[in-house]
């Protein structure tokens, strides 16, 4: 069978100039996947009539589906909802009610007088079908094409641009395909790596990947934060059959991945150790010099952190290092700021001061700097816990802010093997 | 004079699948429109040897510049590349010496061995120049194409994918757009306000804006990170003139914004706190309960800030808000764990702590809890210093990540506030 694709289509100038980021494609592109379409490709235009109608066309010729999103609201929808009409040989405009009255609620809530301009949004071409979008005060519009016009039939819906109203009306969106189309089944499954290079990776589970059936497919990607993330999909087929299939593939790829290996969703380093500690009564803390509060930022990001995470202390200076965390002078002094010594002291110090069953710390260069002892890049972690402490050291060539991301991503996957063990 | 335009393409079934959102292209759009080159369209493609070629044949028809970033790695870059040679008639493969150089230099600083793997990624097409990446081991290859192919004389830049890299090589690649186009003078400035709503700032500039000249154009800019970005940008005519005139209209444009405005650069409110301090010899530290060491972080990814920043106390558990930083339980218990009351003990407490000029504090609720004194999404910031200590009250509507990145904008603000009275 066939596979149903799609093709995205973002509308505006502020994205084209680069003065935001385009967030919709992403969301829309996961929301279809789920249910078993391909996106195929991903399009931005500018405001401007005959790019929007040739841009849509050639879509529409060789894709199924075209979701489009932006264009739309009280100051400029004149162009894209002409375009559309153009596109589809329209014969006029016609109010929608429903819409209509949304636009009148959602006024009256802000306390604002509902003017001509804004009823003129729920002004729709004759030749779509309408979904009404209940969070903003631009409708959704479905037009459908018999094969007549572009050789198969196809599908154009207009989603407002605002990222809030555009997922709002996406499950809408959904269920609409869903009962237009026949789709084929699809199953991805994200594994999560940390601690081990992309090309490194690739050698190591080549006998494995290679032998993949035809119809499962690996996709590597790398990012130095959160690791290496491999994604298998499977496409068509019975879905309940390509689930078992790929998880039985991914049972036998785990015994390969050993600790490098930290989730089997799409988790994070800090959601890991949240899944670690959570329910088991044990707690942690952290003392940061280089990575400078990045650590406790991370890991209080995760719902919940409260339940487990004590505090932490940012000793920038060497003075918060000795009056609050207690490392000794002579410790620095011997051994230098960034050292093994130092990092294990900060750990058991910052331990000592909270409680915690589990402590992380970081002592590094983040830039330009560094001393007789250590090169600039250079991050000493400690950790202490019930088993004793112990340190490792990581060296990266990054800028201030790169180096800075990397350590505290060390630091938080050493507490992880630590905790773990 | 005709402008010069440009596609940006992204390469990769990571971004086409929803996985992860394009930021390269903004930040490119941004870099292109900054010397005058406009950008037309944004488009994402699979890693597909026919679409790949297909799209960038038709982009460079229409543009006189292409970049595209993305389908080169270790594990994949062969397809990608391979799309290139063909697109631009390569007879064959050289391997580029400079690049080689730079695997060597990263992976061996990784301590990892350089597999023939990682040494092809030096290989490219006969028909493209080099620009050598320094962040990473996939070069930037630069394709020109006469007049002959296309119409029009072309070029293509191919950059990799990972943004870190992409934006490292930006650079290099403005560089060589100005060495090989004419192209039309454009002057931009920044302004950075934080405080003030889009609207409301739209209101009190309204008849300095609407006295501008018809080449001048203002652009708004919000984000609630780092408040409203004001751009001022004027295209074509002399540059020195329309510099000149652009400055003139900020002067006037100052004593309107008052103290909402921070910065007449890119700058970020952490940036200017640094430039605050720096010099002075005063100093900083901070006391995080909510934002969890965010604002901490912040702070240390200026560069120099170890010069102002003694360090700061994350005090997640009420227990390390006693302990260390001296709050007295019966404040706790008298006005809640969330109050004007606990904010300032918590700054006067870290303040003495690490004996700093000026030191910061937040207590609130991130997410879906809140307590009978306060509810979620509120933070109590308070401020100490040589004049005194004084509290603030924000409340914002987030999701957890959302609302701790805000209560962060809104101390580092109250702090600079204070800092610059």
């Amino acid at each position: 069978m066939k596979q149903t694709t799609a093709s995205i289509c973002t509308i505006g100038d502020e994205i084209l100039i680069g003065q935001i980021v385009d967030t919709n494609s992403s969301a829309i592109s996961q929301a279809l996947g789920a249910i078993g379409v391909r996106t195929t490709r991903m399009v931005s235009i500018a405001d401007k009539r005959s790019d929007i109608i040739s841009s849509l066309r050639k879509e529409l010729k060789t894709n199924d589906i075209v979701v489009c999103t932006g264009g739309l609201g009280p100051t400029k929808d004149d162009i894209t909802k002409d375009a559309l009409a153009k596109l589809s040989a329209s014969t006029g405009y016609v109010r929608h009610k429903g819409q209509e009255s949304v636009i009148h609620r959602i006024l009256s809530a802000r306390g604002l007088d509902v003017l001509d301009i804004n009823l003129r949004q729920a002004d729709v071409p004759d030749s779509c079908e309408v979904i009404i979008n209940k969070l903003g005060t631009a409708p959704v519009m479905v037009f459908r094409f018999d094969d007549s016009k572009f050789g198969h039939p196809a599908v154009l819906y207009s989603l407002p641009g605002v990222p809030y109203e555009a997922l709002g009306a996406l499950g809408d969106v959904v269920d609409d395909i869903k009962n237009h189309f026949i789709l084929n089944s699809i199953y991805h499954k994200t594994i999560m790596t940390y601690g081990i290079a992309e090309s490194a990776l690739s050698e190591l589970i080549a006998p494995w990947e290679d032998a993949l059936p035809a119809d499962m497919h690996l996709a590597y990607l790398p990012n130095p934060l959160t690791g290496v993330r491999l994604r298998l999909s499977v496409y068509g087929g019975d879905a309940e059959d390509i689930q078992r299939r790929a998880e039985a593939q991914i049972k036998a790829l785990e015994p390969l991945l050993g600790s490098y290996l930290y989730s089997l969703s799409d988790d994070t380093l800090e959601g890991t150790i949240g899944r670690l500690l959570r329910g088991t009564g044990q707690t942690m803390s952290c003392a940061e010099s280089c990575t400078g509060g990045e650590i406790a930022h991370l890991i209080t990001t995760v719902p919940g952190s409260s339940e487990y995470f004590l505090g932490s202390v940012t000793s920038y200076s060497p003075e918060v290092k000795k009056s609050v965390l207690g490392v000794d002078g002579n410790t620095i002094e011997n051994y230098g700021i960034v050292s093994s010594a130092v990092a294990e002291a900060m750990a058991e110090g910052v331990r000592k001061l909270t409680g915690s069953t589990y402590s992380v710390a970081t002592t590094g260069w983040a830039d330009a700097y560094g001393d007789e002892h250590e090169p600039a890049g250079t991050v000493w972690v400690g950790v202490s816990g019930p088993r004793g402490t112990v340190s490792k050291r990581f060296n990266y060539k990054g800028d201030r802010k790169r180096n800075i991301e990397r350590f505290a991503a060390s630091a938080l996957n050493f507490l992880r093997l630590y905790i773990a063990q």
